[in-house]
């Protein structure tokens, strides 16, 4: 099949080199050097910086873009969509980019918004990587307008990627769903970090939990800002959440109530655990 | 050399394998099945559950234990430890043992207080993994007592376990460090459990970042909330700092403040990149 992909990032490169073992891949991307990048090194057999001749090639392509960049891309890109395309958005949040994408009616084209949940801290087709897809979760948020056969054929590709669990949800769902396990975990590793103690070195005192926890603090701050305020109100519910557990932790500390800390500790211990034989 | 170890556990097991390679290990412990399956499979050389035979054997001695079962273990054992022993302590705190272990005048053994920064989420002997020590961090904490040549050869121990970087600090620097490093990021992955929303199956939506988060909240809650009790302040401490970054988050996104956003990020990925830098 051919399979197309616009914007050759880290993602966008990923899905390319994953793909690219059973299918033909072009890429659309402005950045010359990536696409010359991605041609040597074989993950795309051809990259082009112009619509049209992008489109003549695929009609399955994945939309890998940053939330708010779609539309217009949308906008400028719908002339050259050949009838019958299925355009596959890949981004982390989902209700505002419902509302803020107006398929027509009359659409020639099927617009099929998923949730690869995987990632690197680093930005650009050079760190692609298709391995970040393996076991990972996958999500997808179907509306009303989407065709089985999109469906079907988008859960196939995401199997053929190495993704285990391939759930449906509701953009409500995704959006109250990835507040928790993404963007949460994420503010919760940035403001570790900004809260370094000064004039200490650090990194002669740390373990492997510090790292872990930190890890994603190496952010690409465009892409994460713009999904923590596409995302507001869920996250916003969970940074309080989370307030409120770190709270009790605080207050049981203060209070020297060991037995207090020893059941919030096991009531955690006891909902990891099931993550993790869920994983095996 | 032959080396002791007190309370056979994930630690003490983990030194005695690493150690094992270069040295004769001894162990003492009240659980015998600990000790015959450490004998087994050759991590300690012999395993005693009384205290004259095993001091009988060793003038090196690391004490494994949980911070508050210390006082009494050296209380009983002072009559069996020979003349010119190093007992070299590992816990995760050190005001609250500095200020609880009174080694007489006249003691004629050298207590040394140390932190080898490393560790599993797991319980038990049967989980030592001497590969936890490679290029680790490792704290020395000396008193005034202490033996030149003891603290010399608490850090060529360490070396040959494969610790880097190994440092001096006072018991009061450690714990105001440790609270941050080690304490506050388990408090962080605890709370980030506990605040899981209700009725989702979160492992179908999770991704390396959670599952990193939040690998240290399957806790030995006994182990850990003694650590949190015994560093109460520095703690607490932390708790604040790390709360007011985290409301700084909120009031960003709260009022949709992408500049500032990004000005955050950017400051915790800087920080968190100079740590990945000294370590490569």
């Amino acid at each position: 099949m051919n399979i197309g992909i616009v914007g050759l990032g880290l993602m966008g490169g990923s899905i390319a080199q994953s793909l690219s073992k059973n299918h033909t891949i072009y890429a659309y991307d402005l950045q010359e050097d990536a696409l010359r990048y991605a041609e040597e090194t074989g993950i795309i057999t051809q990259g082009f910086s112009n619509l049209s001749a992008f489109f003549q090639h695929v009609k399955v392509v994945f939309v890998c873009l940053y939330p708010r960049a779609i539309p217009s891309f949308l906008e400028e890109a719908t002339p050259w969509i050949q009838k019958g395309t299925v355009l596959i958005e890949i981004s982390g949040v989902k209700t505002t980019v419902q509302s803020s994408i107006q398929v027509p009616e009359e659409a020639h084209y099927d617009f099929v918004m998923t949730h690869p949940i995987a990632g690197r801290e680093k930005i650009g087709v050079r760190y692609a990587k298709a391995s970040i897809f393996e076991k990972a979760n996958f999500v997808i948020v179907p509306t009303e307008r989407n065709l089985p056969s999109s469906l079907s054929l988008v859960e196939t590709l995401a199997q053929e990627m190495g993704f285990r669990n391939i759930t449906k949800l509701t953009a409500k769902a995704h959006d109250d769903i990835i507040a928790y396990t993404s963007q949460l975990t994420h503010v919760l590793s940035l403001a570790l970090v900004n809260s370094e103690p000064d004039q200490i070195d650090v990194k002669k005192f740390i373990g492997d939990s510090y790292r872990d926890l930190t890890r994603i603090s190496m952010i690409n701050e465009i892409l994460w800002s713009e999904l923590f305020l596409e995302n507001k109100q869920a996250l916003l519910e969970r940074i309080d959440a989370f307030e409120t557990y770190l709270q009790r932790y605080r207050k049981a500390i203060e209070e020297n109530d060991i037995e207090g800390l020893k059941a919030l500790m096991v009531d955690a211990r006891l909902k990891r655990l099931a993550i993790e034989e869920g994983n095996q």
